[in-house]
């Protein structure tokens, strides 16, 4: 029987999962701190600016009333307007103040696929799209869709953006790690898969997908295609499900490499349909545009039978409909000002200084990180990431271990306290037993960078001066 | 090993607990019908309109850079841009496309306290909010939360708004039903409450909470001030987490009942923090603004334990952050004009239209089914639904068995094909067992109520004509 004496919930009775899922981006390191964020993905909080395209367009479909007005065309360019009176008829009633269909408004989706096809020179259908609030929603659709038991594994890289482990926590499943070559750029080697797979399925673990980052998430790496082809090839032979996380597609900074989706590349190898089971995430977080407070994103599903589609579109159901907002940011990012639209020229400038100074702030951190006594950095080639690796002296880890702390995460809290700077330690994401990592995300204001890399370099050297072996 | 040959997701190869999960509001009967929509609490897809300075307020959010221009005085009232700048002020670097705190913008989240505060009387804390993509992510926290197994049970109105069954299905919990007493205008007799509890705990299920939805849904019914008082009476002598659905708050359409908040009632009987654990969930998407599509809400969370907290924290940092056009209209919602800005006359206008013509049409609604042979119906006193009683023809159930469908489903298919007027079988939301009910809104527009009546009236005595015993 219930009783007065002692709360009714405690640590003891809340749902173990939720006590075993850790989310290292967003955990205790970065509670005290209030100075230099170098820790998460979010644009915006380092000062960059939105585009003004899509802003004016959310504003106009928020206040749809002004759109007649003739002041408005003094303070919205001409194709916003246009755009928003598109979009406000492709919505049922112009009501963006209702719930849409639960995979999102129809005529977005029709707008994203559209997008999509151009992008990928292959077919996309608006079926295939499901609206969510940012990437992270349909991670966990996906994960709860397909996790029965703890029996059920996921391959995900090692290290991993940790939404996946946490997510896998939180839905009762296991992670089945592969590990990425630092030494050949953060590699995918096929090989090691294999062997975590046939490891994996020895103890009894079922396992049902494959995560892939690509661009990577914290390390940075571009896949190649043929690498890609790869990847593909062993689903389809091995009956896995691939969970392609590419919400970095737009951030590509070295001129040899591009980004293909694995869709693209699963039709160009004559796949289709019947032979591969895809979901692909997108979001408006991440790209030029760092829209991380709108919550918008998508996942294309392509290969599940019309009755799995239908569980998944339940899942999606019982939130009801990703925020409009989103999902009209996630047709625009899809679906950008073209040649001749009188945004575009503002529009390309925009992004291209964004995109631009991206690629030199990564360059300069790579640069910087790769000139300091005992780290090595592999090149962020895309992705919004460093993963540089710290090669501690002895006497830095066994002063970790006396305070019961991991040797990364002791350099991490120094640096924050040293410096004020905010990295993400290298164990949050998973990294080879006896490695040191941290992240470093390249979003500080390219103004700012010097400042950073001077007092980095300046804690780095007095820190391994103290722990000198 | 895995082969090419099967595909690798299957009915039988996902998470049973997607597929036992079932979600009436938008299920089968919905996907079929394009025309007049009495199934969701869906306002602005039937035209109603948004609250003009709230969309305001959010435009101007989404596009800071035109609070500057002269023209931007013709177009938005003073007050709007006021609160505008104030919201942006309290953004840390006035960062809207930001991530922001996992439990929202800390300073959307005072304004938030101080409006419960103002509603209740007693102090609210900042702290205690967690801003949500509406009320549904919320419950879906909570119910993640404490569900361990399906030896967690909870205690649920029946009739249900049916979130709460998906989601204990989801998370694998047991739901444990009470029956409100349609009698007594959908009473919830504290006795009937007590027997389920103690019948469930016999069975060996570990009763961890009670969900009280308040102004009810689907029945439409408002707690009186004792009632609530011997509802947190019980749940302090049983141990129980109470969760309130308090999403209605603002839609009360009779002169003798009145909204009071769980909080209040507690906090008025002198139970504080350590009295009795209450999760209060909260949305944008109803009241008389039902501004479903963008997805705002909190949930107010207290009585919980400060390790227990962090837990919650940490499930609602897995998907980063609500929207922040979410959590700014969750806070104009509970801060709205006062006396002597410009926007208030409008604005008490706006609303006491929406609200004297949801309760007019309340009314005729309540009284048209009355008026039916074989239809009772409780008033509808708060919410936007009304849920009358079938009492069907033994050979109308007949005929539904023949054809296998659940009698008052075959009553609402039969209802569709006739008008074209959606709405949702009682038996979604689960009824006394032998009763037949369906759940009509009250939400399309009120110079269309008198043709729904008469398509209704039409409609039903063919119906009661065709199976007359």
């Amino acid at each position: 029987m219930g009783s007065t004496q002692s709360p009714p919930v405690t640590l003891h009775s809340i749902n173990p999962k939720v006590l075993k899922c850790e989310y290292a981006v967003r955990g205790e390191i970065v509670s005290h701190a209030q100075i230099l964020y170098c820790n998460i993905g979010n644009p915006q909080s380092l000062a960059q600016q939105p585009i003004t395209f899509f802003r004016e367009v959310l504003a106009l479909c928020d206040h749809p009333s002004i759109l007649d007005k003739s002041e408005t065309h003094a303070l919205f360019s001409a194709d916003a307007i246009a755009r928003a009176w598109q979009i406000l008829d492709s919505i049922p009633g112009r009501a963006t103040g209702a719930y849409s269909h639960s995979q999102g408004i129809k005529g977005l989706r029709d707008a994203i696929a559209a997008g999509i096809a151009a992008r990928d020179g292959f077919a996309a259908s608006a079926d295939d799209i499901f609206l969510t609030d940012g990437a992270s929603p349909a991670v966990h659709m996906m994960m709860q869709l397909l996790i029965r038991s703890e029996k059920d594994g996921f391959l995900c890289p090692i290290p991993q953006y940790p939404l996946y482990s946490a997510s896998i926590a939180l839905h009762g499943g296991s992670l089945v790690p592969y590990y990425l070559d630092e030494a050949t750029g953060w590699g995918l080697e096929i090989s090691e898969v294999k062997k975590q797979l046939e490891d994996a399925r020895s103890k009894g673990i079922a396992v049902r997908a494959i995560v892939v980052i690509n661009p990577g998430n914290p390390t940075g790496q571009v896949l190649a295609e043929e690498n890609q082809r790869e990847i593909v090839e062993f689903c389809k032979k091995e009956g896995l499900v691939l969970l392609a996380d590419e919400v970095y597609q737009e951030n590509i900074y070295v001129e040899n490499k591009k980004f293909n989706s694995f869709k693209k590349i699963a039709r160009s190898m004559g796949y289709g349909e019947k032979d591969i089971s895809l979901a692909s995430f997108q979001s408006v977080s991440k790209g030029y545009h760092g829209e991380c407070g709108k919550r918008g994103g998508y996942m294309e599903v392509t290969g599940f039978g019309a009755d799995v589609r239908e569980q998944i579109y339940k899942v999606a159901s019982v939130n009801l409909c990703s925020n409009i907002s989103g999902q009209i940011l996630a047709s625009l990012v899809m679906n950008t000002p073209k040649v001749g639209d009188e945004s575009y020229e503002s529009f390309i400038a925009e992004k291209n200084g964004i995109m631009s100074s991206l690629a030199r702030r990564a360059k300069a951190l790579e640069d910087a990180f790769n000139s300091l006594e005992g780290v090595t950095c592999n090149k962020a080639e895309g992705a919004m990431y460093l993963f540089p690796r710290l090669h501690l002296p002895q006497k830095a880890i066994e002063a970790a271990k006396a305070v019961n702390a991991v040797p990364d995460a002791f350099y991490a809290h120094r640096l924050l306290d040293a410096t004020g700077i905010v990295v993400v330690p290298g164990s949050g994401f998973g990294q080879v037993p006896g490695t040191w990592h941290f992240r470093c995300t390249i979003l500080p204001q390219e103004d700012k960078i010097p400042a950073i890399i001077s007092r980095l370099r300046a804690f780095h050297e007095s820190f391994m001066e103290e722990f000198h072996d």
